[in-house]
């Protein structure tokens, strides 16, 4: 096993529609072929001019936003509102937020996070000649544990799921649960080297097993069918 | 913001009851003050005497010991049972699992992972006259999304939560969800330097911000309390 390196990527612009992250993410980061460069959504959104305006007398404003971006409500508590979104996630208030959002804006998520991310590798590739894997990561709740921890919500040139079934663990024996979800692993290591209240929207995570780069697809890998879920 | 490394720790041996944990991370690590040492369960439950002997020509013979581990049942499908334990947790087959564990034996949780946590690091103080801080890790599986990934059962010196309600974002503006769960964030990023395949139960995390060093715990912290809950 190699070490790992997490290292943030700071003094990236603040990001407007039409921004081209792929360009401004490698003029920024010492990129190199490999690496895995996790991109928090607040800033693809951005650039995907996915803000919507709402009223900033009204702290319940962007509740309307919420149905609208849900296609079905699992829990209402108070002002929470627990729903699956279009992409086939479950999460807070349709992963609308308002942090690092200029005043009087709201962020959806973007359209297609998988698609983002592929522009964002291709981009790199065509524009730097790096071959590196991107992860667009956001910060989700779950039940059971507080707090938060971030996410992939889409991923290009890395496979979402890591598969050792069959594979023999340590002991020479056949694992048994053994789909591990890296691109959710490296989305919580690389928040680690972000924070929350710095602006620091993409970390670089260096070193990363080449076996789990490839094809990968977050909508498609991770998300679990609602026939398959014991809580929905 | 700085790096941060997950650095790997080989060559620990083979882990039996007794065995005296913290000397043995101390000699097979290059520890250093503020580094943050991750710990997978299976280990801790092997010194802590938590392995039960099951029959092995029985596929399900673990299933009482589930049962037995398990303060509520939530559901079942099959063979899968995803229950309470007595910490508190919510996991598939109260944690217990065969891989990595010699034939014919299951490994339990430990009694309380924040006192084997603060055990450890007591121990690589008092015999290495290193501060560190310890997470003890363990693989459970989440509703909604495909895959496992590592969380923490337990810790010592590190907060479990880092609170940063009320802290302004970038932008200035009061942050909103701001309770990271930075332990179990840093459980999953040592995970990625791991693998579940080869023998490696301990990482370490260098790098971390000192200002997330102090007292923490798990079951109080992240724990929910189920009536907090919306899924239970």
């Amino acid at each position: 096993m190699a070490n790992l390196e997490i290292i943030p990527v700071p003094g990236l612009p603040e990001i407007g529609v039409g921004d081209d992250l792929a360009t401004l993410i490698a003029e920024a980061g010492d990129l190199r072929d490999g690496d895995v460069v996790v991109v928090t959504q607040k800033i693809v959104s951005k650039a995907e001019d996915r803000l919507v305006e709402i009223d900033v007398g009204d702290p319940l404003s962007h509740k309307p936003l919420v149905e609208q971006e849900s296609v079905r409500i699992l829990r209402r508590r108070g002002e929470l509102i627990i729903s699956q979104t279009s992409h086939g996630f479950v999460c807070a208030n349709a992963g609308i937020d308002l942090s690092n959002v200029e005043r009087g804006y709201a962020a959806l998520l973007p359209e297609d996070s998988d698609r983002s991310a592929r522009r964002i590798r291709d981009g790199i590739r065509g524009k730097a000649g790096i071959d590196v894997a991107v992860i667009i990561s956001d910060t989700f709740g779950r039940p059971w544990r507080r707090g938060v921890t971030d996410v992939a919500i889409g991923c290009a040139g890395i496979k979402a799921i890591l598969d050792l079934r069959g594979a023999p663990d340590a002991l020479g024996r056949e694992m048994q649960v053994t789909e591990v979800a890296i691109v959710d692993e490296l989305a919580s290591a690389a928040e680690l080297a972000m924070g929350k209240t710095t602006n620091v929207p993409v970390a670089i995570v260096r070193g990363v097993d080449p076996d789990w780069l490839g094809d990968g697809n977050v909508v498609d890998e991770i998300v679990r069918a609602p026939a398959d879920d014991l809580f929905r």
